[in-house]
């Protein structure tokens, strides 16, 4: 069930612990990770004297230190990798002739865009038939040493990120996804699948990377070490500095941080993102790897603004860009699933070979694709001034015809590549490149209009037209048609808008915009409801209970709860360290319910794997005999040497529901209160346990009823 | 404790319903609420064939109809009551000598600001004091008049409304908050009141009309009237509308809602207020009531991009708006509490002609104090072009040390009046005038700053000033010092950010907004944690469980618990229809454990007092004689000819926790999970029930330790 990292799952979704190392766990406690953190607090204020004060702002600092440190650090990667990956990509087309580390923009710096550059050698200088095999050579160079590095040396590296990066977020961990070697190899593999020119985009990518940075820095401080839950704010914060730096928009990094990455978002949490978000855009400014001096990457400047009747054209890129996205969503699934069953998934790395090859030989041919995608999009997205620009082509007189081809084919070339691309065991993002496609498509349609408008300019519907000036901008149309596209396929919503909004700075632009992307999205909505993120998750089962489905269950907790029958139950009294050892040996659950004796079956409380092998850990190197009594209450036997007294390790107050409980109130007690487990009880009996893997089980067996049996 | 309005505040806490009509209920249930929606949502799904599926889609489509129309009627709203205060506040300076009912600006239409306008006739064309004279008369007329509105037809009318729409999305009920006779007089009085020229802004009020228009609207589907946790939905999108036609910011309407107002906030409320934000922005843009054509309210458009210098002086800007803030609220409750004990609170409508009379004898002397708030915020930000634009003399040579004087005093003349209109008997908003204060201010600075580069270009710190050009634009220290000023009054961030940025347009400035903007927020958290609506929460003693907070404290649910000793409870057998009723009459509690006997307190539901109250009802008209038996298990005694089964009314399922749980997540559990009352449980056993109400409590005593006693 999962095509993209067949054997790296390994998260188990019982177990509590709040004591030891959380090295150890496989998914978190939000609620008692917090109350972990307030108790931790509450000890920090009671501090008396200066020295506490100091503690105390230390502590505050801590926070702020960790997550300005993730910011600078992100900005500064992305900026580095900018650069990398814009030499690389140069280089396919050709070199310096005075400094062979320059870029084609830093070779000819200073000149105008009408001068020839002297210094910078194509390789088709020579005939076109060299430079196309050079162009095509690098590209599978580029692109065949980021698949073998990603798959010798960290799988997780590859594909977007976001869907994994949203299922920790939503509480589980995925070990080493968001470690060291996955940080250093996706930097790497990302320049380098940049760089060789194939249809992806570097913003999942980077918001992966970022997080990476956010998991290993704060590890620095023991506050967020031993706090899975404090861990995630920042990593809520670095995503908002990943979008933050692959698009130049803070604000837009924030909203969609809060909008689709995070589960538990507190507006604490919002400010520090904020923070975050903001640190790494002025990193990224201060690096400034453009050389534009710019933050806004894609800054238009439209002379005119749109009118009425355009209205309808962008609505039609809308219903474009949701259709387009169902499709495309529904075909990258079906090759992801073809690709995990098939031969296919014995030679990644020649399938990275293969789409690669087929982009450069095609890709090559027309200016549209060859061009790389932030160079292109900017120029998409310009009007045509009359001036010294040409922009590709796009704003010469005349052949206009010729012009729409060249784009529809580019559109559906670049559309067809991404459907293969995304998915490939190279890092790649979705975001640049169905930007790309609307904005291909949306500029042949803005020319199309224009070309109406201008030989037709009495038509009714350009009553609004004043005379003589021009009056459409196909530009806009490019810059709709890319939030349309986009929003089809990730379904995103408020924080598209501001993406594109600080993207482009086109704020007269913000209501088509916004009209647009709700259009994309119901349209895309009526095929089906998942973005492709969410697409990924369920088609890999990852454990996430998302916040936005409205599940419709008829059950109750008594239909999913695991009877107690089934349960390996701990009574209060009558055990013994040898007891003990011995159940931790023959099962493998992850905690264990605790009832005051098994005639009774009353709920004492619940202990975790963990802790019950640390309490006993902690006899054996005590020397205590294997006889020494363990159990609840502390007076076990009065005139007894030693005894090993549960309620320490014990969580006394574990969350109870009746067994009668709705399936849909347990589901909102996961999901709002974070917590892994519930017991099922009836007048204090324990009745059964839910863990939230039966939760999610329980919802699978609902929407797929076949695949109960099977799996 | 409640100085806003005193004898109002009628809400309850304890008490469950979910069958009756929610009229008669005080506080919601979320959890309750939301279940019950899944199970209407359930019923219509399973409706076979054509006709069900038409029934879904009109469900559907209801939700977007209400929130469209709750968008529109919120633009249409804020542009009427624009035009109609424009008109009102020109009165009060001369009137339009070809049609009375034109305002300055249409009398004048098509002349240039260098033209004079012979049609438009001020007062004080004759002599300076008849035109003062009439300019204060008119000022305490609008005023008094707005003050005797609300306080005979409309007492809610009053304030900025925030604190309290915060409150009711927290899920309390404030009988007629939101009713049709607040909606009308206050939009009447809003348009009275900023027409006076009182220092009061029309932000926080246009958010509680279009919060009115919210709740009057969708109770025409059942749909909404029967669901008050879906109206919450449409009340936080009704909540970003109001943001959004009141700073014509749609983006940060929707950021504003979900930072500063919601409290479930899902992410399909979120792109529900998204849209009710834009159909509101498009309401108002075709009406267009300043005639600007503009979506942006304050466009500026600077030539020069900020420098690194300039940073110290907005960080300044910053400290000193936090500063603000902190001493405005400080002042501001004392105030308020100072009105509420003593003589003050009889004289409401005088203290409104005190203000309005200082305001207007003060503020006319100064040209910064006497222009309405936009067009003076508009100027403020404004660049000297060099050309036609003079902007009340900003932009004049010379004089500099004389404009930075009077804007000085102005700001703090606004500042002055400012703590002492907000709070008064009339609708009046915080945003803009703050804004005004810190934009006064800011422009000063900017002044000061620019003077000081123009006489020492050469100065160190001026280093990356080009010479010979403008380098310091007093305009952007103006924009920076409105959101510094607003931000330390309002603790708002990411928001703020928004709005700043869609207010101005200012794309380039985004960062040192943000700077200050967080720095105004931690000078003034140093100060007290509160923003003024929090502030006013707290005075006001509404019942907000705010999730900003992070409680530490010590206390288990046990401490903080009912005990059942104090508890009227139900016994689910042995009771008849007449005990029922005694028990109904002699009590007033909202709602009663179920327990199996009084000997073994066993819990098995809870029943609320309306429930109950409706089965007695039920039971009477089906004349069901006193002695019928009326209990939980249904066949009670075999051959009783009927009895009353309470597990048709009960909640069979109340959350309980563990009577030791920790009090910090039990507020996590109400917070989270929306109850409303918890029971306290052991092994079974009923033990105590925790409301709301003490939490909040609970809370209040732990905070100020003194007033437990004296409450």
């Amino acid at each position: 069930m999962n095509p993209y990292h067949d054997d790296a799952v390994d998260w188990v979704v019982e177990g509590t612990g709040m004591r030891v190392a959380y090295d150890d766990f496989t998914t978190i406690d939000w609620i008692h990770d917090f109350a972990q953190e307030r108790q931790r607090t509450r000890k920090l204020h009671r501090q008396p004297g200066v020295a506490g004060q100091i503690a105390v702002i230390y502590d505050w600092v801590q926070g702020w230190i960790v997550v300005l440190a993730v910011g600078i650090a992100a900005g500064i990667v992305a900026g580095g990798s900018d650069i990398a990956s814009q030499w690389l990509g140069d280089i396919k087309e050709g070199y310096c002739d005075t400094a062979f580390y320059l870029n084609r923009n830093f070779c000819c710096w200073g000149l105008d865009e009408t001068d020839t550059c002297t210094e910078w050698v194509p390789w088709n200088s020579a005939t076109f038939v060299v430079g196309y095999i050079f162009y095509i050579m690098f590209a599978l160079m580029f692109a065949t040493t980021a698949a073998y590095l990603v798959k010798t040396f960290a799988p997780y590296a590859e594909g977007s990120g976001i869907p994994e990066v949203k299922t920790i977020l939503g509480g589980f961990v995925i070990r080493h996804y968001l470690g060291l070697e996955t940080l250093v190899i996706k930097t790497v593999t990302l320049v380098l699948s940049t760089a060789a020119g194939l249809s992806l985009g570097k913003e999942g990518p980077l918001l992966h990377i970022s997080c990476c940075i956010g998991n290993i820095l704060p590890r620095i401080f023991p506050k967020f070490k031993k706090n899975e839950a404090k861990m995630r704010e920042i990593l809520s914060a670095a995503a908002s500095a990943g979008i933050s730096v692959a698009f130049g928009a803070p604000i837009g990094g924030v909203v969609f941080s809060l909008e689709e990455m995070s589960y538990y978002f507190s507006s604490d949490t919002m400010w520090q993102s904020f923070f975050c978000a903001m640190a790494a855009a002025v990193a990224l400014k201060l690096m400034d790897p453009f050389r534009t001096e710019k933050l806004v990457v894609f800054q238009v400047s439209y002379d005119r603004d749109w009118h009425g009747f355009e209205m309808f054209f962008y609505m039609l890129l809308g219903i474009l860009g949701g259709l387009w996205g169902a499709f495309f969503i529904r075909m990258n699934l079906r090759l992801a699933a073809f690709r995990k069953t098939s031969w296919l998934r014995i030679f990644p790395i020649y399938e990275v070979f293969a789409v690669c090859l087929l982009t450069a030989v095609v890709g090559y041919l027309n200016i549209f694709t060859r061009v790389q995608s932030p160079e292109l999009l900017a120029n998409l997205f310009r009007e045509c001034d009359g001036g010294a620009g040409n922009y590709h082509g796009l704003c010469d007189e005349g052949g206009v015809t010729l012009r729409v081809f060249s784009l529809l084919t580019a559109s559906g070339v670049k559309g067809v590549l991404t459907i293969l691309t995304f998915g490939l065991a190279i890092p790649a993002g979705i975001f640049m490149p169905s930007m790309v496609i609307g904005a291909l498509f949306g500029r042949a349609l803005g020319m199309i209009v224009q070309a109406w408008q201008t030989n037709h300019p009495g038509f009714w519907i350009f009553a609004s037209c004043l005379p003589d000036v021009p009056c459409v901008t196909p530009g806009s149309y490019a810059m709709v048609g890319a939030a349309a596209f986009m929003g089809g396929v990730t379904r995103m919503t408020v924080s598209l808008v501001i993406i594109m909004f600080e993207l482009t700075g086109a704020l007269t632009y913000v209501l088509p915009i916004m009209i647009v992307v709700m259009t994309s999205k119901w349209v895309g909505d009526a095929f089906g409801k998942e973005g492709i993120f969410d697409g990924i998750i369920l088609l890999c089962g990852y454990p996430f209970l998302g916040d936005k489905e409205e599940y419709k269950l008829n059950t109750m907790a008594s239909q999913v709860m695991t009877p107690v029958e089934d349960l390996v139950v701990v009574t209060a009294t009558g055990n013994t360290l040898d007891s003990l050892d011995n159940l931790l040996h023959e099962t493998h659950y992850k905690g264990y319910p605790v009832v005051n004796s098994l005639r009774d079956m009353m709920l004492v409380g619940y202990i975790s794997r963990t802790e019950l092998r640390y309490a006993i850990d902690e006899a054996r190197r005590r020397n205590l005999p294997g006889s020494t009594p363990a159990g609840n209450v502390v007076p076990i036997l009065e005139n007894t040497p030693a005894f090993i007294e549960f309620r320490l390790w014990m969580d006394q107050t574990p969350i109870t529901v009746s067994h009668r409980f709705p399936m849909d109130q347990v589901i909102v007690i996961f999901r709002k209160l974070g917590v892994r487990y519930v017991l099922c009880t009836q007048h204090g009996q324990l009745l059964g346990l839910i863990t939230k893997k039966d939760v999610l089980k329980h919802l699978a067996s609902i929407e797929h009823p076949g695949e109960q049996e099977s799996s």
